[in-house]
């Protein structure tokens, strides 16, 4: 197995080794996840998530998972080749047949994924792409003839539709379309219902640019008593035409050709859901249809405003380390994944408030005027009384679903974090004068006065101890039995105020609102002692106290004995002292530390503890029970850089990122082009399965670690006077090109260790600049930078 | 292919030929769907619908869906089988592996099903038992040497377990209990819910008698590149004891053994769900432990208890008519699926009222007292102001659920059609003076007064012309839309309240109440004036008047011109003339007749019509839309027999009894033991499909069926004096032998056409019996009974 990873594409010579290697494209209305054997999970919006291919049974539809297994008739993509003369069969990419291809590639780009598998002398390539805006694939199928020899060929690109609707559901070939159009209606039972249902797109079709020499429409009369592995259809010689009518449709063409040697021939195909045949009409018209305007190939068209669309979510910054994974990780597919977040909203029309604010977080680095539209839109729906909501409604009508059902209390610890780097990047300090109503109050206030009620929601819900009231739960901990019955408290939530708090009084004092920022430090104090207080157990910080007052996640516990988020958020708002600190780091070492990275807790539980909650039930090593739960592991880090670890922050931040050298990695499941929300735990409990991947990308993590890395280890920070240059490299690195687009300017970056070095020293087109700080930065200019380092140097803040 | 059927057995020779051939099995906690292919869906209650054995996905819950595809990971119960020389394999039954066997046999009994595969000289029988309260499936695998060598080979039962929950999943061989157990947690986010999830079953186990030689928990690492078709853990050498960790479970066990030729070995299972290992263990003990007071195999034991538990549901006639599929299934299997109705509730915990009172009414003829319980059970259940609820609760806490939720009209007419049955039957009048409470009153009245006040609910609901509102729905008919805004009304739902007036006002009658039984008969010929009035549409009876005052049902109706519920129910309620009855039929014939039995409407649907609602969006000839549906179909079979049309009824009663002969039906997937809700109908508009078996054994056909042979075609009815004898019997029929248990007695009935005879003559004991009324019927005695009939007959009523 080799795996080729570079800014373009990340590429895979074996389908068998890997088998969930899997790429992702979305839109501004879809998303879609493909796997290396031609598995795919495709979802559209209207407005809720919906399919248009579904698995072969009636699938429950719940909010995205980890870790979501395949099987034989998963929902795929596939061409099934026939020589016509020798019989010989196989299928591209790998599934169904799953005949070991002599030459086989899987390439995932930001922009399309493609597959080669060649076997007997003819290569299938098949190529997927989305248009900007539609719920719609964009298919190109090439058959080669790689033989020497004149062929007889059958190809049969089968496009699975599934298990549509108990109520209806049919698939039929229109030859005016030229399209299989598979009809269904949504199943309902309650009129009020049906409001909503008349309105989907309740097909699926498949759409051909060529005639088909042959078609078939069912599932079952296709695969018949050979299956999927060998399907009746394919081993006859001609498919037959036939119609589903309340059975399990499916599309299939076949093509019959004749090729000479070296002969290729490509073939088009639009798959995806629409309303009706008129829709489809116009679909056809749109990609394969002759007009005026068109000076260019339609299709080809669509496929290069898709590049353009998504080379839009370009980051701000370009690095040359000498470390290639790092440099093409960083430069291409972190703010791509970003970008993913800030546009489709995680695919979901009720965002968590969390999730929410610091995806858009990410955006600020990206397309920071979207990421003050979204931030501004979510502020609206906060109540009058200061509290967030669990869930943003994208749509007025949005109902909130799954985990926004129950009440969590640290939404609002969220705002001035996003806000903090909004501030860094674009130094927009307008935005706190926007003014903004409420949820339940028209009456517009400020953005400032906004977030200052939340903060004090945040510091109302407080015990007699000074200690923040977990609820039904907080961040990253499905923790719902620790203080439902009102007296339980959160470590975690506390510091989180805390630190919320600290970003907040230093925004107030920014803006010259002293007094203000006096008394949030105050609080902080406050908070910070409280912390030390209650629940500094000796070597960490405790996760909690339960409604009955028994404090959790310290050592006398025989599982959830440590946390890592107490730790991370304690070192963010500063609650422990030099010794503590040291004691802390070094546990974390000790109990959570692994190969795949840090540990949410450990040991992860193995039963239902009932005042803990949920968290204690799931499985041990996964999601939040114990797993490498990269969101929690990412605030470590940030924390490290914090508080001057450099060194111990960039191991844990270079074990994060994909990288297909190493192999026990990629081997369970991760190609390198995203983070996934969590890799399995219990490391020392389940070592069978530690490390595998989520294969989940949507997380909170992605924004954190872009931040890090900008922030923290290139150390190129917006503040209000400009750009404050003072990296945190490892020590590992000698030299660094970076090119920093940083508000509207450029900022082109050369960094060297030299011997004769003592600190930090920071050259602006040539001059010496002691603080480290650009002032001025003009939009539009380009400015040189230069930085010495020593050879092993302290930072300058 | 070849069928036989008989009172024990339904087998069949082919797995491939008839696919979806299958048979089930239940008892008082499960119920277990099983195919020949070895594919098997079943659920048992806690107290709602759970699965042990799920699909490969997330799988929504639903109500019992009819035509249920298969695919190649359904779930099901398989021995792959190896020569350890050779390395031949296969799989019995025959899924997945589906190797052509030499030998096969798929045998359906009521209280067990037997599969055999033969390939390579080795038989394969599978032999599945349930006890009679566990839910638990009790499997006998047996392995025979047919050939004349000795023979080395593996034998590999596989369970499938399949997705089980994304919070937690694991399966892992527990050598202790010999027993692979798959534990999960119920998915669930709010605390609320946590109450009844930790009550669950969660654990799935197959249990094995005999210490394996290796085993498998982990489904892909079972089926690796090999899948199901070709598992690579068949095909190595030992299975890797392996084990699922949040990993889709699977319970795979291995044996190897020398066999000489004709050796025959047998192995045990115990395969299902439980809540703790220490139940598991509790199983263990009980069905293959060795215990004092078992004096024989407990395992057997089992078996022979639930053979009995099963030979209860034993129905009140058995006939001898020369038709011998006839004779079977109404002798064995039609009682069988009755007494299903009866003890499961349908396996819902919110049965439908109309489905609850006609299940129980059919359970009047095998358990009556339990029938009795069961409707003081559902009457408490009614509302002060005389509606019944849309749904039974079985416990005090179940929600209402899926079509329970919309509010229907027609729910007090089955009150007293259960009640004629139950009278017909035990002639217990005392029952009337019952007194029970309402749902929403603590004040008992009589029974008497219950229904009483439930027929004054059904009158009062009627508009300004007298005929009946139809709000939401009514029966049979998903009919959302016609009179929402509270003005449409209903033809069948007005002609339903008549014939439940017929019947009350003879109850009244014969309980000495006339004055409640000539108001009740005068408001019977209002109603009836007024259908003529205003739904007589030529040729037949319209359906219903929409809110906005259209008619349809009618012969200018494009779509759902007629329907067969108004035709059956005017001739119940008696509101058509002699000419209107023959028109009637007539156009029944012409219009919805089809080879496989009456269709429900006629032509049905193709796109929704937003003034009648649902029903119209429903795939055409599925289900309500224009299937062969057979509960509605059996009312026409009901009223053709009160109508005097004997040899119509006949022909079309024949129809609907599943016969081994008719291989247009056996082909679509019947196999003749049960009746479906539905054949796909749509005949003339979709003849590929028309004709398929809904497969689903739910139905209220099954009771009215067994009322009609009873009552009807072989005459033989309870009446308060003691039994009126009075057979249609076809003209094709020439003899008969019946045994009709009645009242603790037996009737033992010869009956005879005779050339010398002019009307149909009854003998008991030898004497000649004019009014065919045997009296003061005495329990424990058995009656001769001679009938001798005209070749052809009228009927002496």
């Amino acid at each position: 197995m080799n795996v080729i990873f570079d800014k373009e594409r990340c590429e895979l010579d074996s389908p068998v080794m890997m088998p969930k290697a899997s790429g992702f494209l979305w839109n501004s209305s879809m998303m879609l996840h493909a796997n290396c054997r031609g598995y795919v999970v495709s979802q559209f919006m209207q407005p809720e998530p919906a399919k248009y291919s579904h698995a072969p049974n009636i699938e429950e539809k719940t909010f995205m998972q980890p870790e979501v297994p395949y099987y034989t008739e998963h929902p795929g993509r596939f061409v099934y080749v026939k020589d016509e003369n020798s019989k010989e069969m196989f299928s591209a990419p790998y599934e169904p047949m799953r005949c070991s291809p002599e030459k086989y590639k899987f390439s995932v780009r930001r922009d399309k994924i493609v597959w080669y598998a060649e076997n007997y002398g003819i290569g299938i390539e098949m190529q997927l792409s989305l248009p900007r805006d539609e719920a719609l694939e964009l298919w190109k199928i090439k058959v080669k003839n790689k033989s020497k020899k004149k062929r007889q060929l059958s190809i049969y690109p089968y496009f699975t539709v599934g298990y549509m609707s108990w109520m209806n559901q049919e698939g039929i070939y229109n030859p005016d379309l030229q399209a299989i159009v598979c009809s269904s209606v949504t199943p309902y039972q309650k009129k009020e219902d049906y409001e909503a249902i008349k309105n989907y797109k309740d097909k699926t079709f498949l759409l051909t640019e060529k005639e088909p020499y042959a078609w078939e429409a069912a599932q079952e009369e296709f695969g018949g008593e050979g299956s999927l592995s060998m399907p009746d259809g394919v081993v006859a010689d001609k498919l037959s035409n036939g119609e589903a009518r309340y059975e399990t449709p499916v599309c299939v063409f076949q093509y019959r050709m004749d090729m000479n040697p070296s002969e290729e021939k490509e073939f088009r195909f639009l798959f995806g859901p629409a309303k009706t045949e008129e829709e489809i009409a116009s679909v056809r018209k749109k990609y394969f249809g002759v007009s005026d305007y068109r000076m260019t190939d339609a299709f080809a068209l669509a496929e290069s405003e898709y590049a353009a669309y998504i080379a839009e979510g370009q980051g701000c910054i370009s690095v040359k380390t000498g470390d290639e994974i790092f440099d093409n990780f960083v430069n291409t597919w972190l703010p791509h994944q970003i970008y993913y977040h800030g546009i489709t909203n995680r695919m979901t029309m009720d965002p968590q408030i969390r999730n929410y604010l610091q995806d858009h977080m990410g955006m600020c680095y990206i397309k920071p005027d979207r990421s003050r539209d979204a931030f501004l839109f979510a502020l609206k729906q906060q109540f009058k009384n200061g509290r967030m909501p669990d869930g943003i409604k994208l749509k007025e009508d949005t109902v909130l679903k799954y985990i926004n059902q129950i009440p969590h209390m640290d939404h609002c610890v969220w705002l001035p974090l996003w806000l903090e780097v909004y501030l860094n990047e674009t130094n927009d300090y307008d935005i706190l004068n926007e003014t903004l109503p409420f949820a339940d109050d028209k009456e517009a206030i400020s953005v400032f006065k906004h977030i200052d009620r939340g903060m004090a929601w945040m510091i109302k819900n407080t015990d007699s101890r000074g200690l923040c009231l977990i609820g039904q739960g907080d961040w990253c901990d499905p923790m719902n039995m620790v203080g439902y019955k009102g007296k339980g408290v959160s470590a975690w939530l506390t510091m989180a105020v805390a630190y919320a708090c600290t970003v907040w009084a230093e925004i107030c004092g920014k803006i010259g609102w002293s007094d203000k920022a006096l008394e949030y430090k105050k609080t902080v104090k406050e908070l910070n002692e409280n912390i030390n207080t209650y629940f500094w157990d000796g070597k960490w910080y405790a996760r909690g106290i339960t409604d009955d007052n028994r404090i959790f996640g310290i050592e006398k516990d025989r599982e959830g004995k440590i946390y890592i988020n107490p730790q991370s958020w304690a070192l963010l708002c500063g609650a422990p002292d030099k010794e503590q600190k040291e004691l802390m780091i070094k546990m974390v070492e000790e109990y959570l530390e692994t190969p795949y990275g840090i540990e949410k807790l450990s040991p992860a539980y193995t039963a239902m503890q009932e005042d803990i909650g949920r968290l204690t039930q799931k499985y041990p090593g996964t999601a939040e029970n114990g797993s490498v739960y990269n969101h929690a592991s990412v605030f470590y880090i940030y924390a490290l850089y914090i508080s001057g670890e450099k060194e111990n922050a960039y191991r844990l931040l270079r074990k994060m990122i994909p990288d297909p050298r190493r192999k026990d990695f990629i081997q369970r499941g991760q190609l390198p082009v995203f983070i996934p929300n969590y890799f399995r735990g219990a490391y020392k409990q389940i070592p069978k399965t530690a490390g595998r991947s989520s294969q989940l990308f949507n997380t909170g993590t992605v924004a954190w670690l872009y931040r890090c890395i900008i922030e923290e280890l290139l150390g190129i920070k917006g503040i209000r006077d400009g750009v404050i240059i003072s990296p945190q490299l490892p020590s590992e690195w000698k030299k660094a090109e970076i090119i920093r687009r940083f508000r509207g300017a450029e900022l082109d970056i050369h960094v060297e260790r030299e011997e004769k070095v003592n600190k930090i020293e920071v050259f602006v087109d040539g001059q010496y600049v002691p603080d480290g700080v650009i002032r001025n930065i003009r939009s539009g200019t380009s400015y040189k930078v230069s930085i010495k380092l020593p050879v092993t140097e302290e930072r300058n803040i």
